[in-house]
């Protein structure tokens, strides 16, 4: 038996105890894992700065060593997530509905745990424990493949974390690091009846090549190639305003601006006041040649800046006809996460919400917002983009499942 | 540009119009639709007959060609079945929470089609109509993949269904027919961006050949390998009459029973008196060890018979110490569909529906309820053994995703 399955079939036998624990239980085991990782904090930074002198070494780029370095002060605030998620709402148990039939059979739906979650992630060791926590929190066993580059800081956290199991009473297998080369995550995308879900988080590389090689059930958190489409009666301040912060607020982010469409009856108005705002914001706009017509400031954007996400401070632009026009473009390019109408037109941002297909639509309003945080679920673990089970910020209820349990006195089917 | 990969763009831009339909509009175009179906039903039964003779030709078993055989009265049954649909409440549009954020953006998420449902199904062609006025209702363009054997029934069944769609004024793209070999199957799992989301109903064999040749998400309505486990304070009656009712009562359906286990404190007494109800019915009992030796008209069981189903008037048998032992056996060989337990104590049945993992779990009542139209859905597209998205019978509200929609004045994130 591959190691890995030893791990899966151990992780199985933890979902079960999990399944069983009271919020009480878990919001205490919580509290001791946060502890543990804090305790372990010195053993977590030696191991952090092992992975990171190899990364220096290999002249990987500053923003991604950033990513991977944690410091106290990181490592304080990753505690500081396991302890929030213990004021958290236990969805495990909730009754979605329940009902008797005509022959007096009683039915509820309720919320359950899915069992044994995979989580497949690029290099931010902070998600480890995020995860883990997560999972714990929805009755969930974990098995974590974090990337290659962060393993020994990962395994520390994940030592610690386990410590923590055991001071809690509970089976360390319950949070479980996966080792090994690229084989082992195609074992584990292919782990059929061991793993219940498996959820990528990273780039699109990453999310496709899960995608494609795996047969269990996987939640898609895609990219996010957002639009925001000026209407013709927007509010031309307020269009602005929230450009400014979709676009500047977090640019590197899913639901950062990446497009706005201006509607062409306004465009000889607006674009200007849009360029001399974004240029003061550091922002280059990169416009379609109705765009570059009215303002020599724009320089002209490749067919594939339309298709991709920048992630930086640049913005593709292009005048539209009208609604119409706008939705067809959000149509072709869109990824489904989420997309805007600033305008003043209630018909139009009724047409608009309907009529676009994304995770979230938005009328007057900035994508930044689309978050878990920010929607007062209080942990995400990630952003579907698809339709299946999840879309949009995914919080503790959508880490579970639901079973219909029946309860009679001997009804039979007729 | 393949025929498939035209088809489903074709399936796009009639989602888009879907998605906007009323129900009103909905009930109108189903009504229209089994009127259609009625008008062409000679068609349709002449086609039928070119498909059956091939099979009779080709010397297919008997209980096969009945379930590809239409009659007029099968052809009125599917008529009627999308009537039904036309009564039950339309989940397009329900509002399944909304609140405010403390900044005053009013969100709310809404059930919202698919889009696109690609549905591959082996050869009772009532599926076809069915599938389709399903996804109609919910909303959602699909594309029906039927076997190769029931081609002409079900390309004659789709003609019926579009010309309706084009007399109630939709797009006939709604509703499709996949055709070509076993390559345009493969296509169709791995339209990425272009299926939301693939349904296979059919046997083992159909479902995994999907599962692993998907790349689209899918939903999988897999076996059901049902046990009912008899406690020591079992109302052993009680029990006997739902066992009965739960291997007879059809005994070739998913949620038929398969496995009886039996607390071996009440062996001795319960065991003659099931074989004895049991060979009454006509059903054959297979044993392990402990159960033969109690009741000589118990025949041995081979392990492989408590991994699979049976699906005929076969029961497999197994004596264990506890309860504990009962759900260790579930645990083991269960397929995650429909569990019993026949108990009087109120204990033991918590922790058996707590601790059995799987879409549904029973106390004192038939598995034969665990059903769309027993659980009162009205209608249903498969029973899902999967943990994502749906979970046991999947209605109408299981045909649809949700979206959110951010409603704001300006706000941006601080």
């Amino acid at each position: 038996m591959s190691q890995l399955r030893e791990q899966l079939i151990a992780a199985r036998e933890a979902s079960y105890a999990l399944a069983k624990l009271s919020r009480v239980e878990k919001d205490a085991a919580l509290t001791t894992l946060a502890a543990a990782l804090l305790a372990a904090q010195d053993t977590i930074l030696a191991a952090n700065a092992h992975d990171v002198a190899a990364q220096v070494a290999l002249g990987t780029a500053e923003a991604l060593i950033d990513r991977l370095l944690l410091t106290h002060t990181r490592v304080a605030s990753i505690a500081a997530g396991l302890n929030a998620l213990a004021d958290l709402p236990d969805p495990v148990g909730d009754v979605v509905r329940e009902w008797d039939t005509p022959l007096g059979v009683h039915i509820s739906q309720i919320r359950v745990p899915f069992g044994v979650v995979g989580i497949v992630y690029e290099a931010r060791p902070g998600v480890t424990a995020d995860a883990a926590g997560i999972c714990l929190k929805s009755g969930n066993a974990c098995v974590l493949r974090g990337s290659a580059s962060a393993y020994t800081t990962n395994n520390a956290i994940v030592t610690a974390l386990q410590e923590g199991l055991i001071q809690a009473g509970l089976p360390p297998y319950a949070i479980q690091l996966v080792a090994g080369d690229h084989l082992v995550t195609t074992e584990l995308m292919q782990a059929r009846g061991l793993v219940d879900v498996l959820i990528p988080r990273g780039g699109a590389g990453l999310i496709n090549a899960v995608v494609a090689g795996a047969t269990v059930p996987v939640i898609e958190t895609g990219t996010g190639n957002c639009h925001l489409f000026v209407d013709a009666s927007a509010d031309q301040q307020l269009a602005l305003t929230v450009a400014l912060n979709a676009k500047t607020q977090r640019p590197s982010v899913c639901n950062a601006l990446e497009t706005m469409l201006v509607h062409r009856s306004i465009a000889p108005v607006f674009i200007p006041q849009l360029i001399a705002a974004m240029n003061a914001a550091g922002v280059t706009i990169h416009g379609d040649p109705a765009a570059c017509a009215i303002d020599a400031r724009i320089v002209p954007a490749t067919e594939h800046e339309y298709v991709a996400e920048y992630l930086s401070l640049d913005l593709a632009l292009a005048v539209v006809s009208d609604l119409d026009a706008a939705i067809a473009h959000i149509r072709r390019y869109g990824t489904g996460h989420s997309e805007t109408i600033i305008t003043q037109d209630e018909a139009n941002a009724l047409r608009f919400t309907t009529e676009v297909d994304a995770a979230a639509v938005l009328v007057n309003t900035s994508s930044r917002f689309v978050d878990g945080g920010e929607f007062g679920f209080g942990a995400e673990i990630g952003i579907s983009t698809q339709k299946l089970h999840a879309r949009g910020p995914m919080a503790l209820p959508e880490m579970t499942t639901t079973k219909y349990v029946l309860v009679g006195s001997g009804q039979i089917r007729p």
